[in-house]
C-alpha cells in the first residue's frame, strides 16, 4: 500500500517518475486529436524493445482453438481508426492530501488519439471461448517490481467489457505505426475506461475461468478510504472539463497574466459514463457559475470541445473553474471530497489563478 | 537569479515544470534516432499555436535587402537531413546541492533525432549583412514572464557560429512537420551547442550590431560561482556518457534488479568539443574503471554508441558508472565539481545502483 506526504514538498521518487511519464501540457486542449508526443504517458516499469518483425500474440486459456497472431495477421484483420480519450487514474493525485507517493500528476494526465486496430471481439470468437471463461486477461512485456512482487503488467476484463465492439488491439497512433513508449507493435484500447485498462506491449491474451487476482487488479487501482477497505475496482473515468489557461505564464509558478477585456476561454471534456451534456464556467472560484457553448467530438470516445466568452474585467485576481456534467448526471467536486487511498480518479474542478492587468 | 534548495525534497514549482517538460527514459539510449515522442523538451513558456498556411519569417535587421519566407519558400530550398543530438543545458541540475529551483532534470534531458531544414548561411547571404553585424538574434513566438521581466523567448549566437554550414532553419523532426511542442512549423537546430540556442517557433531572425543583452543571454544560461560573478556563457555541450539501466526497475525507487552472470551494457556519448575517442565503465561506483567499445554513430553531429559486457558477479549491491573522453582531452567530473549557480552544464558520472541476485 502507499506510503503518504502531507508536505507540499515531493520527494525524489515523485520527481524520478514525473521526469520518465509525460503529461500534457495543457495548451495541448487547443487541438482535437493530440499531437504526436504530446499525450500523456505512464509506465509502470520499463519501456520494453520489442522487434514487429518477429513479434507474436498468444490468445489463450479458455479458448477450444489457441491462436498465434503476428503483427501481419493482425493488420489483415478488419481495421477500424477510433479517436479515443485516455486519461490515467492517477489524475489529480498530488492534489490531495494526505498524497500517496506515486506519479504526482496534477491534471495533464489526458489526450486524445486516432487509434487504428482490430477488433477484439471477432479474435475471441475465433479462439471459441469455453462456457467457464469469466475474465479476459492481458499481459504486457514491460516487467518490474511494485509492492515487492515482481510481475509483469497485467490486467483482466470482465467477458462483457472485453466483448465490446470498440475494445480494439491498436497498431497505430495518429496513422502512425505506434510509437514504442505508446505499446509498440500492439496494444489494447478500451475506451471510456481509464488508461490503466488499455494494456500496452501486449505479450499474451488469456480467457481466464477465475477472476484476476494480480497486484494491479485486486491491490493496485482500487477505491479505498482506508488499508482495511476492500473497496471497488478502479473502471470508467469520472466526468472532467478542463481549460488551456488563458495568457501567458511565469516560467517558474505558471501563474497567468490576462490583459483586460474579453478572453476566449477554450477546453475540452469527457466522461466515461456517458457524453458530456453540461459545461459550466466560474470566474470566481467556483461561487458563481455560467454555462459554456459546447461543440461537437471528432468521435464518439473522443472529448467534447466548450468554450466560454470571460469578460477579464477589472485588474486583479481571479481563480477560473469549469466543472463538466454527464448525461449520468455525475459531475465534479469542489474539493478532495474524491480522496482515496490510491489517488485514482480524482476529478475535482480545476482552478486556474490569473491576474488580471 | 535563482531560488535554492538544500532539502532532498522537490517544490511545487519544480514538479509543474517536470510534468510539462518530458525527459527521454534513458531506455530510450537503445535507439540511434529518438523515436518521435521520446526526445526530452523544454518549453520556458507556453507551446504556441501557429498556422503553418500564413506563417512568414522575416529576416531584418543589419541587413541590406530584408526577407520574408514563407514556409513554401523555405522548404523550396536546399534541403538538408542531419540527425542531431541535443541536450538541455540544465541536465543534472538535480544533483547539485544547494540546487537551483528551475527544471529539476537529472540525466534524462537528451535526445537525437534527425533534422530536415534549409541551411542558415546562404539566407542570411542573401539578405546580404551590412558590415556592422555582429550578431543573430533569433526570437520565439513563445512568450512570457521569466524575473518579472515580460519576453518573448530570444538568443543571439556570433556571427561565426550563425554561420557554421551545419545550423540549419528546420521544418521536419524524424521526416516529419516538426511537432506542435518541437518548433512547428520552424526552429534553429544549432549542433553541438546545448539546446537553449536552438531556438523553436521562429518569430523573427534580426542582424544585430551590438552583442545581445537580454535575460535569456546576459543573466540566464552563464556559469556562475555567485551572483556577483560575471560568468562564462553556456555554449557547447560538455562530454557525456549514460547508459541504458541494466535489468527490470522498482516501480518506485527505480532500482535495478539484474541476474547474476553476463549483461551487456549499454549507451551512448557525445560532446560538443570534438568526438568522443572513450567511453569507461566501472562497476564499483568509479574506483575502477575499464574501456568500453565503441561503435560509430550515424552522423556528425550524433551520439556515439558503447557498450560493455559486465560480468554481474556475486548477489549483492553495485554502483555502475559510466564516462567519455573527447578529442580534445575534456572529460566528466565523479562528483559536483560541476556546481554553478544556474545549475547549466552538470555532466558528473552518470550512477546507477543495481541489485544482483
Amino acid at each position: 500500500m502507499p506510503e503518504f506526504a502531507t508536505s507540499q514538498e515531493f520527494t525524489r521518487e515523485e520527481v524520478g517518475l514525473a521526469l520518465r511519464n509525460p503529461g500534457m501540457p495543457l495548451e495541448g486542449l487547443r487541438y482535437p486529436i493530440t499531437p504526436i508526443g504530446m499525450h500523456y504517458l505512464l509506465a509502470h516499469f520499463d519501456i520494453p524493445f520489442i522487434d514487429p518483425a518477429t513479434y507474436e500474440l498468444p490468445v489463450t486459456g479458455r479458448v477450444g482453438k489457441p491462436l498465434g497472431l503476428t503483427l501481419d495477421d493482425l493488420k489483415a484483420r478488419p481495421a477500424v481508426r477510433m479517436p479515443a480519450m485516455m486519461e490515467c487514474a492517477g489524475i489529480g493525485r498530488a492534489h490531495l492530501s494526505p498524497r500517496p507517493i506515486s506519479m504526482p500528476w496534477h491534471n495533464e494526465a489526458i489526450g486524445c488519439s486516432e487509434w487504428t486496430g482490430t477488433p477484439l471481439r471477432p479474435i475471441l470468437e475465433e479462439a471459441g471461448l469455453l462456457e467457464d471463461a469469466v475474465e479476459i486477461l492481458f499481459t504486457g512485456h514491460d516487467r518490474g517490481i511494485d509492492q515487492d512482487v515482481e510481475q509483469n503488467y497485467e490486467r483482466s476484463l470482465p467477458l462483457e467489457e472485453a466483448l465490446r465492439e470498440e475494445v480494439i488491439l491498436a497498431y497505430e497512433m495518429n496513422g502512425q505505426p505506434l510509437p514504442p513508449q505508446h505499446g509498440a507493435p500492439l496494444r489494447l484500447v478500451v475506451p471510456e475506461w481509464y488508461g490503466m485498462a488499455s494494456v500496452k506491449w501486449l505479450k499474451e491474451i488469456k480467457a481466464i475461468s477465475e477472476p484476476f487476482e494480480g497486484l494491479q487488479q485486486a491491490l493496485l487501482y482500487h477505491y479505498r478510504q482506508s488499508e482495511e477497505d476492500p473497496g471497488t475496482p478502479v473502471t470508467r473515468k469520472n466526468p472532467h472539463a478542463l481549460m488551456v489557461p488563458p495568457g501567458i505564464p511565469d516560467y517558474l509558478s505558471r501563474t497567468r497574466h490576462v490583459s483586460p477585456g474579453r478572453t476566449l476561454v477554450e477546453g475540452r471534456a469527457w466522461s466515461g459514463y456517458g457524453p458530456v451534456e453540461r459545461v459550466e464556467f466560474s470566474p470566481d472560484g467556483g461561487r458563481t457559475w455560467d454555462d459554456a457553448t459546447l461543440g461537437e467530438p471528432v468521435g464518439r470516445y473522443a472529448w467534447r470541445p466548450w468554450s466560454y466568452e470571460w469578460d477579464a474585467g477589472e485588474p486583479g485576481e481571479y481563480e477560473l473553474c469549469a466543472r463538466a456534467t454527464d448525461a449520468s448526471g455525475r459531475t465534479q467536486p469542489a474539493d478532495d471530497g474524491a480522496w482515496n487511498q490510491g489517488g485514482y480518479g480524482v476529478n475535482v474542478v480545476q482552478r486556474v489563478t490569473v491576474v488580471v492587468g
